[in-house]
C-alpha cells in the first residue's frame, strides 16, 4: 500500500511540474549539522546531533545518515543555484533515519515525501504548496480506497489545512513585550491543546504581564467557526497587531494565500490558525499543517512552511524557499481509522490472473500466452509448479496470491489451441474458449 | 530519467505478480554477514566485510547498511515463510551501500532493482525471471526512448541474455579433476574474456593436466554461432558430462528453461553460455547474465540466478529461490551509448503548461483553472512571479522548465472568460479562447 500511495504522490507532485531529485542517504556530518555543531560547538543542533546516526567511514571521515530532506535539499539548491530555474520545482521521496526509541508512529527509519518550491518568495509558490497538498491526500486516500475496492468518496471535505505566518506570532510575542524569549515562551504555548489553559497562564506568567497572557492564548486559540467565516481569524488578528509593520505584511501575504487556497482546494478545507506553530526554528513566514476530519488526534499528516534562511549556511544568502511533507506512515496509519484496515488489501491487481498448464507442454504455451495478457493490461504469471502437484496446489496458490482468475491448459485445450477460464470469486467457469474471448471475459468481469 | 525508468519496471514486475516489499537499510551487523563473520571468525565474508558501512548505534549495538537486498530479502523470507505464499514472488527497489572507492559505474550508494521467487525449484519459476529479465530491459528502453521523443525501437532483438547452470561447471570441474579447488580455478577462468588464452591455460595447468586445461577452455568458449543454434553448446556440453548424473540434471533444466526463454522473449536472445560464472558464491543452479547489443563491453546490465542455500543463515534449509537485480545506473549509462544523451531529456511532461496570470486578480482565476488541467492529464502550474516581473521573465522561466505551452491570463481574458494560449516550441498562439477549447487544442498539439 505504501509503494501505491507513493506512486500516487509522484503522480500529484508530477502534475504540478515538480521534478523529482535524488541526495545521497549518507552526507558528511558538517553538512548536516552545519560546520560548528559538527565540530561539537552550539547548541542549536543539539537535539539532532543525538539524533544522528554518525559514525566514521572506511577512509576516515566523519559521515552521518540523514535526518531529513530539507537540509541535504538546501545544499543541493545552493550548489546549483547558477542552473536551477527559478522557482524551482522539485520533491523528493526517500528514506530518512533518526536514532530515537521507536514507539507508534516513530520509527527510525521512515520515508519522507517532500515539495518544495526554491527561488520565489510570493504568495502563489506558498498557495501552490497547499493545492499539491490537497491533492496528495486525495489521491492517497483515493489509492487507499481503490485498493480496498471501496468505491470513490463524495466531493465532502476529509481534510482540513491550518496555516498562518511566522510574523503573525512574532507581532504578537512583540505586543506581548517577550519576543527576545521566543523559543521558551512558544514551547509553552505549545501545551495549548495538551494541558488545561489555566496552567499555560501560570506558566506564561514568568514570561510577560497576566494580561499579555490572557490576550497571547486567547489570540492563539484554535479558531471555532473558521470555515463559515474564513477571514474572522484575520481580521480579529490584524485588530491586535495592525500597528505592526511585521504584522501587517505576514496579514497581507497570509489573506492572500488563503483566498488561493479556499478556492481552488477541494478534499480539505482551509482554515486560518495561528496556534500553527511548527516546532522547528527554520520557517520564517507561511506555516501549515493538516488533519484528517475525524482522526485529528492523530496529529498533521502534511506540514511544512516557507524557510528563506535555509540556504545561509551553505553561503547563499538568499535562496527563498517553500515546501512541506507527507507524513506517509502516519496518513496510513489514518487510513486504518478512517477508511478500513489496509491489509485486507490485496498487493496485486483487480485483474491478476494465475496461469496453469498441466503438463510441460502445456505450461510452454501458458508461458506463450503472457505476453497478451500483458499487453490487455493484465497482471498474470505461469503458476510455479513442482513436478506431480496438481489442481489442488493451483487453487490453494490462487486464493493465497489473491488472485481473481484462472486460466488452464491441459491437454484438451491445448489441442484446441484454447484455454479455459475460472472466474475464482464468482466460482463461473468457460471451457474451451479462444485466448482474446478470455481477455475479452476478463475485462468484462473486472469493470462488474 | 532514474525515476521514470523505476516507475516502468515496477510496472513490469507488478505486471508479472510481483509483490512490492521493503526491508530496513539499517540491519544488525550479524544479520548481513553471518553471526560467525560478525564476530570477526571466518573468510568467505572478509571482502563483504571490508565494503561494510559499520557502526554502533545510540544503544550499542553493532549495525550496518545494508550491502545488497538478497540477504536482508532471504531473512525477510526465511522469518515469514509460514505465512508466504508459495512460491512467492516479491520485487524491491531500494539504496544498498558499499563502502569502496568509487569509480565508473560503481558508487557507495546506488540503486538496486531485484526480483525474486522463493518457494519454488522448476524450469518454470528459472524461465519466469528470464522474461522478467526481457520484459523490465525492453520498457526501461521504451521509457528513455519515450523521455527523448524517440519513436519506438523496432522489434529486433538489442539485449542478449546468457543462461547456464552451475551444475555443468560442476561436472566440468569434476571432470578435470579439480572440483576441490573450484574457486581458484573459476577465477581463472574469469580471465579468459580479458587475457589471451594462452596465459589462462598456463594458469590452469598449476590445478590440471595440460589437455584438461584445453577441454576445460573450449567447453566454456563463449558461443559462436549459439543464435543460430541454440541449442548446440547444449549437445555439446552433454558430449562431454552426459556421464555425469549431476551434470545431465543440470542440462535437462537449462534445455527447459531456454525453451520457455527463447520462444518468449522480445527484446532479447537468450543463449546457452556454459562460460557464464557469476561471481557470488550463493548461486547453486540456474545463472545469467544480460548484456545490450553494441554495448557488451559495459558489462551485465541485468545478472542473477538459482540461489537455493541463501536461507540456511537463517534456519530455513529448504527455501528455494531463483532472481536477478537490474543494474539500473549501468543501465543508464548503456542508454547514453545506445541511445543517446539522457541529459537532453526534459524532466517534465510533454504537455507541461505554464499559467500566468498578469495581475493578483489574474493569477487567482488561472489557480482556478489548474486542476481542469490536471483532470485532462495535462501537467501545469501557475508561474510564481515576484511583483514586477514581467511576460519576459515568465518565457525565460518557460524555457528553462522545458513547457511546451503557456496559457496567459491578462484583464481581458478575465472579463470574457477566456484564455490565450501559447504553443512555445510551435510559436503559434490562440488569442481569448475558452479553457476547453485551450485543452483540446493542447490534446492536439500534443499527439502531433
Amino acid at each position: 500500500m505504501r509503494q501505491r500511495c507513493i506512486a500516487a504522490l509522484r503522480e500529484v507532485f508530477a502534475s504540478f511540474g515538480f521534478v523529482p531529485i535524488d541526495t545521497p542517504t549518507l552526507e558528511y556530518q558538517d553538512v548536516l549539522l552545519g560546520a560548528e555543531a559538527a565540530a561539537g560547538k552550539g547548541d542549536d543542533a543539539h537535539e539532532t546531533q543525538k539524533q544522528l546516526y554518525a559514525f566514521e567511514d572506511n577512509g576516515g571521515r566523519a559521515v552521518a545518515l540523514r535526518f531529513d530532506l530539507t537540509v541535504p535539499f538546501a545544499r543541493y539548491a545552493s550548489v546549483r543555484r547558477q542552473d536551477l530555474p527559478r522557482p524551482f520545482n522539485r520533491y523528493q521521496i526517500g528514506k530518512v533515519f533518526r536514532g530515537e526509541n521507536a514507539q507508534r508512529g516513530r520509527y527510525r527509519e521512515f520515508i519522507q515525501c517532500d515539495f518544495d518550491i526554491v527561488g520565489a518568495d510570493n504568495p502563489y509558490a506558498d498557495a501552490t504548496i497547499v493545492l499539491v497538498m490537497n491533492r496528495a491526500l486525495e489521491a492517497a486516500e483515493q489509492t487507499a480506497r481503490d485498493a480496498l475496492g471501496l468505491p470513490s468518496h463524495d466531493v465532502k471535505p476529509r481534510y482540513r489545512i491550518h496555516i498562518s505566518h511566522r510574523g503573525i506570532m512574532n507581532a504578537l510575542l512583540e505586543r506581548a513585550g517577550c519576543r527576545d524569549r521566543a523559543t521558551a515562551v512558544l514551547r509553552i504555548m505549545d501545551k495549548l491543546r495538551k494541558i488545561p489553559r489555566a496552567a499555560v497562564l501560570d506558566e506564561l506568567a514568568a514570561h510577560m504581564s497576566r494580561e499579555a497572557a490572557e490576550e497571547l492564548a486567547a489570540a492563539c486559540a484554535p479558531p471555532q467557526d473558521a470555515e463559515q467565516k474564513p477571514f474572522a481569524a484575520l481580521e480579529k488578528l490584524r485588530g491586535l497587531i495592525g500597528s505592526s509593520e511585521e504584522g501587517e505584511a505576514a496579514c497581507a501575504r497570509l489573506e492572500a494565500v488563503a483566498r488561493i487556497a479556499q478556492s481552488c482546494c477541494r478534499a480539505a478545507r482551509v482554515v486560518i490558525d495561528p496556534s500553527i506553530m511548527r516546532g522547528l526554528d527554520y520557517y520564517t513566514g507561511f506555516v501549515c499543517e493538516s488533519f484528517a476530519l475525524g482522526a485529528e488526534d492523530m496529529g498533521s499528516v502534511c506540514s511544512g512552511g516557507r524557510y528563506n534562511n535555509l540556504a545561509e549556511r551553505f553561503g547563499s544568502k538568499e535562496l527563498e524557499g517553500v515546501g512541506a511533507s507527507v507524513g506517509l506512515d502516519r496518513l496510513l496509519a489514518v487510513f486504518e481509522t478512517t477508511i478500513g484496515s489496509l491489509g485486507a488489501a490485496s498487493p496485486r491487481a483487480s485483474s491478476h490472473t494465475l496461469l496453469y498448464g498441466q503438463t510441460p507442454a502445456c505450461a510452454e504455451a501458458a508461458f506463450l500466452l503472457l505476453s497478451a495478457l500483458h499487453q490487455q493490461n493484465i497482471s498474470a504469471e505461469v503458476f510455479s509448479a513442482h513436478e506431480g502437484q496438481g489442481l489442488k496446489h493451483v487453487f490453494k496458490y490462487a486464493e493465497k496470491i489473491g488472485a481473481k482468475f484462472l486460466i488452464i491448459i491441459g491437454e484438451t485445450e491445448l489441442s484446441k489451441n484454447a484455454v479455459t477460464l475460472k472466474n475464482l470469486e464468482a466460482r463461473a467457469q468457460l471451457d474451451c474458449i479462444p485466448l482474446t474471448k478470455a481477455i475479452e471475459q476478463i475485462g468484462l468481469w473486472t469493470k462488474q
